[in-house]
């Protein structure tokens, strides 16, 4: 289905503001976010494995060289046994550092790959829960892998950049 | 791929009851879920980035209107310094909202997106991360931006719709 | 587009190691994950809502074991009144399992689906928002909806196993 057809398809008028229903938010314009067509039937989705004592970061960006890949999103859980989140502080445009110590189930691995000085670069967030339930979280640093973290990783053939953010000093997305 | 084929090569046949391994649940087909079969080869997948300041429900609503989506799902990550969560209380049929004030860690984004009134509507969760690493979330009212959210939408062709529910009052997804 | 066409698109040389930018791991090739290339268009993507007193984890077999489907991702949000969900002791082998009891918004399920004996098997973790904003979170053994879980489970044609592996006992993922 080419592009044209899709949007055909989908069929919907946006001429007249409609009421918003049910505590929607509005379409406020000046929140539109910028968009990159990432997949349009081009894509390769990819099942990835780490077993223990493997390190997830340094693991994804090996695979990502190794497959000269550019662009793409993950999800995925597992469990570790020592981790490194991020907090970051737009006052001292600074990460603090938490480190995790000892046994955690992975919530969830979230994140995208995009390229950053021409090198693959991953932005990575993770939620853990602790021995009690309870759960915990941040900008993923490193962590550790026991007994393993499974990851779907989705990539695309087209190139997407980051480049440094004057203001805060991140590398954030260029699109 | 057609769908006859998918089936042909996935070539398992469940014919016979099997022993559950592992801790497993049982197949009840009383929990049978209702489905919608979504992709196909037709998909589009966005990369959508929010800038400081943004809302990010605001956008994704101003979004889908822009690109006419009826249906979709997504992922993300990021950090923000405002947001309203909210937890439905079934007793009273209503939510909850908690103003979760300060700098926090995106730890994910997850939610859909379908048409609830001929609108695009899209259902969002989110879980935080504090300074300290404790995690916090909920139903996702609305989050102000700092210093990025960055989003992977996937849509589809197909309109999926909500409607509804007499029992909750909520606009729940009717397929 | 080819597998050869892909990575010629990709178009990056990782003939020299490079420097590493912004505090980003290096690509040990000792932390490279297994890896199986899932899907390269033969996907199929489906929709599943479950409604108030359904079981998701026997919900997910009983869907699996109707489609006869073989390998998958899925993500999705909702809410619950009721979950056991484990953390795994590598000391002890085993998991612990926590009950959580009463209304949870589910801020993330996260999980995967492959064959362990034949049968299908999801690996699914989730984290929960209580009512006053509190996260909580583990590998989920069962939840029970109420009043809507809204996932999307994405399926591929090829299997995927997992077999027992001897130090931990748990059935990890066999590339």
């Amino acid at each position: 289905m080419t592009r044209r057809c899709f949007f055909a398809a989908a069929g919907l008028a946006v001429a007249a503001p409609a009421a918003v229903g049910a505590g929607q938010a509005s379409a406020n314009t000046d929140d539109l976010p910028k968009a990159a067509l990432l997949g349009d039937g081009d894509t390769k989705t990819y099942l990835l494995v780490f077993s223990t004592g493997q390190h997830v970061m340094n693991g994804l960006l090996a695979f990502a060289k190794k497959h000269n890949l550019v662009a793409g999103h993950l999800t995925g859980i597992g469990a570790i046994d020592d981790a490194v989140i991020g907090y970051f502080d737009p006052q001292k445009k600074a990460y603090l550092r938490n480190h995790e110590k000892g046994q955690a189930e992975v919530l969830s691995v979230t994140g995208n790959l995009a390229l950053y000085e021409k090198e693959p670069f991953f932005h990575v967030h993770v939620a853990l829960g602790l021995r009690d339930g309870a759960a915990r979280g941040g900008h993923l640093f490193e962590a550790t892998v026991r007994p393993t973290v499974e990851l779907v990783l989705t990539t695309y053939a087209r190139t997407v950049e980051r480049k440094i953010d004057p203001e805060t000093g991140l590398p954030l997305l260029d699109l």
